[in-house]
């Protein structure tokens, strides 16, 4: 693998980073439209024909045509890019868009997304945890000491928030639906509860986290929060929080969104490169 | 549910546990062939009888013919305890056979088997963690504190025995195979390793514990330990672990079976109640 | 103790919270100069009479003439309240002048230091704790989990800090200097440093985090500071640090005073409250 | 430091393991009396004469005129031992005799009691907490997870104790008498209560640890427990508790004395030759 010759187009701070990472483990690697690297503009099509491997940001793009590249002094154009394919390269992207894939398995090129692994939706909970903490801290008045939290589901990143927040000193209580799950709540030393009583036991609670992609706390379960509660949705938008009730009850409701990349983006840059390495040696194999 | 009745026949200490837990949380309870609870033997169909639910020990039987029940005063035939069944009556055991439970569904008899739940497993992993604890203090002759700690395998067991271990001071590394499994050993903070490279990282373990029932430490592996090594098998028979290369070699090697009846009855006894809870609720709604 | 009335005057928002707390508690209470809550300027001298208990804020004063009281209407003038004082009463406050305390006591006033108490200090480490991890997450491009820390002091707040980085993943190391202490982080599972080797450590740590009054980071030991990493000063000012050297190396230094009221003033309210509990249990027995 | 030569007199398995580490770090090192090293009795004088230092075991002697060393072939005499003496050696043992050492000092021989280090007081903690845990374990039919324990003292080995005993999911309590250390108890998360209220709590708990020396459970304590109570004694005899009250009660005691050198003789011997290390560096410098 060490003879393998990065390009990293486009991006924030994390393509900064995996650009610099990369250089220090000793691969060959250039880049284009990464903020703070220097380039010149009709560089991109050498950028990208001279590598084995490109890596396009997380998301790819925003708006279907050019690389989410923010930073670049001109639009980078997709079309572009994947014109200036070489033979045996392989394209990785975060959130890649499952029609351009096809389209381009049909020319013969690879692309594929780092998103989509198991490894790095675990790696990167560990970023969003301590967003979550640093949020709690700060938009609450007391210490997450002696404070009752309580996370709806017990998926990867309520694993890796629940030993965090109890080592804090929090009482903490988590609301799952499986029996298993409750069971290994209560195993790991935290309160279990049914998600069907959550809105008998919401008002109990001075920090509220969600972690499910579903409504967990529509409008009549925010009407038993306490008005001094502070009710962070982590799960992936729309979330799960009717944040209009939220508005009107008069609680504090945070939308925190892309965690990894705004609080931690040189760990963010380390998680995706190490799951980039597990694919090419998967797909090199 | 508080008005039903229970009846206890055979087992060990985690029955007279049972009892004693039901009735004192106010359950009228009967039992038959259980440690220190007295009773005559021409009691056990009435006991039968007058209850609502039997539960009877784990395992249910070791002969095929007989209630397992070894400080019963004479044999509790599992026939004479099936004909005393009335009406609308549950039956719970523990390692129920398959064809026994077919046979009675045929007589319209109920008889489900706690030992299948989950939840039971999961929390049956907390006794089974502190044992294997205790099994390590006593085996080796220095502290868990500072010692390098093998786990293989990364379910139940697993995950409850590494907080544990980490918490009393090892350096514990765990072998897994799939990559989620790798990155939550590491998001964890514990240090993975992929099954594949076992025989070459085993020489550096004071103590190796195995979780999987598959022949995980073959001869070929035990030959790479360190003489003075400690290694605990916790998979259930026939284990994961050749003992007699491990004789041969003279390492330490001690084969675990059925730890949470052994190293704490009591608790033992409040998770199978806890979990024949969860089934009655299941059953009567 | 039921029947004490107690008196709030003066200060920030943690003496909002412990007239809330006070009150909510079953005493009866009064407040003057605090935020939030309405008085006239005129009630001062009926408010103190009126009391058993004054609780002055922390500190009692910034210009050794009035009563620190930012959110007052007019200012309080020391000389006023304790003019207002009658029999048997006790006034308590935050970081009092010993001149003051001195010449009151000549008066037959008890005015006593809730600030000196150690059990306020060491509960004042929780949130102080808790302050410096949010600097940390906030400041550094990267997790807590995975970077190198350096905590130099093993007093109070280094005992609560170093669990609570070890417990998100951090590489905790902590500098001492008394063989005592180093023998206990050792067995705490921290790694330890003696002092005398901190100029030869200081490059190898993403965050380093000082508690020592004393300066243990001179422009000598700064040099040394990785150019990327963040140093938080959490020494009571003077505290610890060349600022001046950190900034021309251009290493982020962070100077953190009074974290307690800033980042959880309710906590802050609460633990000054337990503090005065004791304190009244003492003096009235 | 590193041509310093050993040698090893007497004492159990520890002593083993001192000899087996001096010589794995590259020191010359010989041996007489200590279990497992062959040597010939007339072999001691030599022995000793060729060392720098002179380890001693732990307690250097029990009868006051031979070395504890009960594999020895024939008695060591303490006089024949220091008769052997050379110039500038130096002798260490543990627990030493003041007198001895006072009458030695006359002579010019240097005999330094390694037992009275803070550093190994603090380490030792270690293994006396595993081998705590581990009778907790053996004496009672529950698991330490949610098992309602108390620890009376915040002492050293309490304070090692305690974060093992919540890691392992007990309900911790811990008994002092200064308000600092009760502070503190509740900052780590357990729960604090008065020395004073012992008799009116001790009916509450499972397992009751001593770590005070001092009669902290007189028969009047012991007579609150539940009689399915275990009660585990590590002070140093004669320890703090009544053993034949409980004994009449019916309550399980344990006195477990000299912990380290028991449960745990490899990383006991480890402890001794790291303190001995620190002794060795402040005398020869």
């Amino acid at each position: 693998m060490n003879q393998l010759r990065f390009a990293v187009i486009g991006g924030d701070q994390r393509q900064s980073y995996l650009y610099k990472l990369l250089g220090e483990q000793g691969f060959p690697v250039t880049a284009c439209g990464v903020p703070g690297i220097e380039y010149e503009d009709e560089e991109m099509k050498a950028v990208v024909a001279g590598s084995d491997v490109v890596i396009l940001p997380l998301p790819v793009t925003q708006d279907g045509r050019t690389v989410n590249a923010p930073f670049a002094k001109t639009p980078i154009y997709l079309s572009d890019v994947f014109n200036s394919s070489v033979t045996d390269q392989l394209f990785l992207g975060g959130k890649v868009n499952k029609k351009l894939q096809a389209s381009l398995r049909d020319r013969s090129i690879t692309l594929l997304d780092y998103f989509q692994r198991e490894e790095l939706s675990i790696l990167n909970a560990i970023p969003t945890a301590e967003g979550a903490i640093a949020i709690a801290m700060d938009e609450t008045n007391r210490t997450i000491y002696g404070s009752r939290i309580l996370v709806t589901g017990f998926g990867r990143l309520s694993k890796l928030l629940a030993p965090r927040f109890a080592a804090l000193g929090a009482d903490l209580h988590i609301a799952a639906r499986k029996q298993a799950d409750l069971a290994f709540i209560e195993a790991y030393g935290y309160t279990p509860h049914h998600f069907n009583t959550l809105k008998n036991i919401a008002g109990g609670f001075d920090i509220l986290i969600n972690t499910v992609p579903a409504m967990v706390f529509p409008a009549e379960v925010i009407s038993k929060l306490r008005e001094d509660a502070v009710l962070i949705d982590l799960a992936s938008a729309p979330g799960g929080v009717d944040f209009e009730a939220a508005w009107k009850k008069g609680v504090t409701a945070v939308q925190a969104l892309s965690l990894p990349g705004k609080v931690a983006p040189y760990s963010a840059a380390q998680i995706i490169l190490s799951t980039i390495f597990n694919i090419i040696k998967e797909e090199k194999t």
